[in-house]
């Protein structure tokens, strides 16, 4: 029989956590091991299956994060910057593997894992949709490979309760057609196109941002020349996909060396 | 045998006069009966598939248009609106069919054709394609039966040396899906979004305009709501379009009552 | 203060019942009124919200159906046909709403539910979504308008478990367009096209069938012609949209006649 | 001021040889410099450009091949085999760029060019547009990077004349998928999908054709999973694709090692 995956989840109790459980729950190369939540909340001591609304599945939700990690073969992670600092240094004491899907990170903070990465196997990305990160550098090498007779025009759509347009992900397919340009995207970024525009500026990477219903997320990049277009495409069809994306990381980053990898080396597709 | 209609084209030597000629030569339910020019143009006199640098066709070029049309079943006309209001009293005088595609009429202008409706049958329309005037109408009519639960984008594309956005069409699309819902575009119309816009405002019309490559033109109208999405896609894969549908109308009118009719009237779609 | 629609749920407990709680709770234009489960059912007399895994809600589930009836404007019911003509027998009694979403009901079913169309006003559909609805009228209407110069192509794309292809609704649209263009589908369908074929028929209708992930149901209707083509798209993203659609119907049945209505009565699209 | 390419093209009274010099006219890279057509055949001897029927350019056309190859920088070259085979000796001689656009090679023929690869620079390949190459490209990558719990579609359109089905672009990234894989494409391919299919089976690759109108080519790669899709998109608007990605290759040739080469390489895209 093969031996599956042992895996803890922090933040059990929130809506990553529970799509995170219920994923692992359905797999047969993973079980859960460890459900992690704060000090104090009000799941720490029950059931994690009965607090999700259904049977007991035998593992206690704990505050004792360490003593989760002891018995994982790695940890998910969905937090905030400082508590994910603090998981990579006991995924480090454990050395397992961490991967890391928090957001909103800056420079100093991803600077502040890098001493954990000599024992623990950290996985992170700001984006954990294997699609999405494939876009991104198949964005960034067909730019590279096209000239400047091939307009790019970067297109998405979302929800109607969505406030702020282009979407963060159009804006990294942008910096990534612009870094396979060599060019910096702020020179040549054209937005909120409307009105007497003149003709459209050789080199220039456009953006537009559809909004209706309950469109979860889809992101097109166009390469547009006389007589052909390329589009690539993404699809997100269910917020599920950044929950599948961190546990396949976590599946390729078992028995890995130590060090610090991305959503790239996971598909086996760094430069 | 069957009898095939005999149309007259004006502005025979220009892009759109050699584009109807070429079709109603393909057809074997049209013949060309007449080219006309205006006088002193170096084509009057010449055969017309000689200048078209072909083989003579038989058909000599003339700036005689009462002449022309005297033999005619149909003139099609793509010119310029007073060169159109003398065409139409032509038209009238020889009790033929009038396809009038020619743009940029004021109301005054087109209210000088109406006396002409007595004897002519004329057809009229901003835009020749059967598949946008459909477009139009579907809109309207899909606008008008669903609520504000289902947000409205348009959206559309065109080549990168457009020099508006966004294009006539998609306005003449946005303002059916306002008549639809029985408010004013300009009170719902939603352009150019771009940085912190705030969530959708229920009941708006979005616009978007996508430029690239040589796109000759797309348009997407969208209805989406929580669970589903309807969309109106309309593609023009050849400049063509406006002269086919314009044949398509003066067969159409062949036979018919002399009126003021659309592209509407010609595909049955009236309301 | 307005008043809210009383609405009583059949087959409380599973997934679509459940989901119609959910819609009906988080609608400020309705008030769930009664839950209904089959006699012997566990969740009979328990409290409903609490059977869904949340708080008390105040509505006890019943096998008494007359009785939950009694005190409604109207009753969902997606159940099988036999039960649901039992339940036009007692809406008709209540003289409420009885909307019906129920598949599968055979020609003699259907007749079974005439004499109860005298008290209870009955909207029927074998698919409850307003979209798909709207797109078979639309689908209709264009096939209508448009010769067979448009090639129609109906392509439709579904999760990779679906057994059968093409979809019923992709057939449900293919004899839309037949019977807007006057031909049996069966005369002009050309499905599973593979290896040397010929040119495409003037006037076949053909189906193509996606299957991948778990793409829920998207169908494209394609009317293309030289120089254009015109798509009409329904993408379904959530399986709610079926509950929403027997929602609205609800609400739009609620005061109206009685009598037998559709899909296309509610979206007021009735030829 | 810049030195232009000098380019020669064969069969250039032909569709091909027509669009490449209205190409080469066109800019400003570029100069015509020779105009080959076979022994006997009305244009020789004749000025290219009153051929073409427009005005004289002074480029006389001749039949031959061996002198108008010595002044020229590079050769373009859509015939047939065997006079593709003549023409890369003679392009040997003269220590030029040769660009092989010939379709219909077989291995041997293929093989026949390679002694003439020591002395001219041998750009060939089977679809000349840089797109579909690209995208040939991106499908063997993707489909190496992604496990099978992606489903592979392979769909595409094309104008109502086209006799088989799929199209052999489709079959050609039908074949980089299953490279990327490391499987046959006989051994997953899924075509013709009809009927009770039963669910779909995990690691096929599944074809479906679209027929209608005039549509030139349009090829989608889906990978579709459980939560999102990624598409690969080609769209060719016009047939004029083929002649720029064989200029673009002429271009890049100009100056490089002799040798053989692909659209990979002139893409800057090889293994």
């Amino acid at each position: 029989m093969t031996q599956t995956l042992s895996v803890a989840i922090t933040g059990a109790s929130g809506r990553m956590g529970q799509t995170l459980i219920g994923l692992i729950n359905a797999s047969d190369k993973m079980t859960l091991s460890g459900a992690i939540e704060r000090a104090g909340h009000a799941w720490v001591g029950q059931d994690v299956g009965e607090m999700m609304g259904g049977t007991a599945q035998g593992v206690i939700v704990t505050d004792d994060a360490a003593a989760a990690l002891a018995t994982a073969d790695a940890v998910i992670d969905f937090t905030a910057p400082q508590a994910t600092i603090a998981f990579a240094a006991l995924a480090a004491q454990a050395g397992i593997v961490h991967v890391i899907g928090t957001t909103g990170m800056t420079e100093d903070e991803i600077a502040a894992l890098a001493p954990y990465a000599d024992k623990a196997t950290i996985i992170r990305a700001g984006n954990m949709s294997l699609g999405v990160n494939l876009l991104t550098q198949l964005t960034k090498r067909v730019a590279a490979a096209l000239d400047t007779d091939y307009d790019i025009e970067i297109i998405e759509a979302h929800h109607n309760q969505k406030v702020d347009a282009p979407s963060g992900t159009a804006l990294m397919l942008g910096e990534a057609a612009a870094a396979g340009r060599g060019v910096a995207l702020s020179d040549v970024s054209d937005r909120g196109r409307d009105g007497i525009t003149g003709a459209r500026k050789p080199g220039d990477i456009g953006f537009t941002a559809i909004r209706g219903g309950d469109i979860i997320g889809e992101h097109d990049v166009m390469f547009a020349a006389a007589g052909e277009r390329i589009i690539l495409r993404h699809v997100a069809s269910d917020r599920s996909v950044f929950a599948r994306g961190a546990l396949k990381a976590a599946l390729w980053g078992h028995g890995r060396a130590p060090g610090q990898y991305d959503m790239l080396d996971v598909l086996g597709l760094s430069d």
